[in-house]
């Protein structure tokens, strides 16, 4: 399967972590999101852009699987990987590693699909994600 | 000074408290935010109201001072006091007190200013807003 | 499978929607945890309790799919559902549904297992929790 | 007045943003949090550094005015100001401005107290933190 790959650091704040000291787990979305943006940056398929071409892409999916606690203080890699598939659906992989140990701290996926500015779902993948993949080398002219 | 008070009770969530296991400073905006949607929806002048009128009312100031931690479990009455003012403006007093042993948890204002939807500060009351005034006893006919 | 039912009701709050106005993804693991924590008050077996066993409770896995948006302004109500097993490990799953259509908004499952207070993994399901099956019928003495 | 400074960049994410695209007014005491917590790495006065010494520094007094909103993608520098004083406190000033159009997005103002271990108020400045002041040219020998 074809894949476009980003990865990105960042460090646990004070307001993260719980009175366990261990970062609250549905902040882990939040890394996810902060990943796919900065994929987005990277490969000009952003939250913006994609609205600039009349679309929303909302999530329909996510799943988190937590490996290894985040403590206060921790500085963290993110990695995303881009699934490719031909469906009009965007599918991210993510694996979040504590720069302290080395350790899987967790992973996870999130599906999200298109909908028009009328909030319907789009059934058939836009132009410009087509375009987009031609760009990228995930699918011939 | 005319006033109109709201009072509402909640719970200090698991995720809301910080590793000393008292609630993160920054959940109070949202315990005030949630004080200020209950008075908007028992006086008529929530956001929805709002929006439907043609305003937005933005908030240009917070401020809030701590004087005893809630921890995880707690609950508390936070009591909403609209400070009624000539200006086009919505100025809300804010207690929260801790149900567990009576004390002040916190207290702290909000001033709001009128917005059309063309983004433009509105310097005067709006008409709608006026009418909610004299409505509540605020202001003679 | 024996199944524990519990069920609450929400409001989606302004600061929850996102520039789409429909509820931010995010949230719904709060609403999870909402829904867990009012279940746990209900049943005897929220995180407070769990502590005073000597023991945590952290996720390890949590999925969510979505159905139909919340908007602002939107009440829900979310079903939990405790489903029984044999390993040491909390198993709960949702529903939430719009009070606005009746339609089903997201759904989706935790996994908890049990940690002692050195944060080390327990293996076998303590004994206050089969105390705690025992006196829910789960399970026979 | 005795003066350090220190600033750091940010870009508004997607769940910051509220459904009139703007930054929702919660989220500024995030980044004052994290303007703090560069400010305290660079000056080695973080949290950690404070809870090793023995204390705790929560927050008693929180102010933000709100002068021109951040919408989703736009990048702000925050300047952080700690301003000395002879008290058991530590305060700081901070502004954020809007990197697109270089207005002033938002300014305000914390203070912090200190408390030891056993959650008690301590009215003198601790040892270290008069020793971090002399280290830093705030205060002579």
């Amino acid at each position: 399967m074809m894949e476009l790959k980003s990865s990105t650091t960042f460090r646990v704040r004070f307001n993260e972590v719980d009175s366990m000291n261990i970062t609250w787990h549905g902040h882990y979305v939040t890394f996810f999101e902060d990943a796919r943006e900065a994929f987005g940056r990277e490969y000009d398929i952003d939250y913006l852009t994609i609205h600039r071409e009349g679309y929303y892409a909302p999530l329909v999916d996510i799943h988190v699987e937590y490996k290894s606690p985040l403590i206060y203080g921790d500085e963290a890699r993110i990695e995303i990987t881009y699934k490719d598939c031909d469906a009009a659906k965007i599918i991210f992989e993510y694996k979040i590693f504590n720069l302290r140990d080395g350790k899987l701290a967790a992973k996870g996926s999130t599906t999200q699909v298109f909908m028009d500015k009328d909030y319907r779902l789009v059934l058939y993948p836009p132009d410009f994600f087509i375009k987009w993949k031609i760009k990228n080398g995930l699918r011939e002219e």
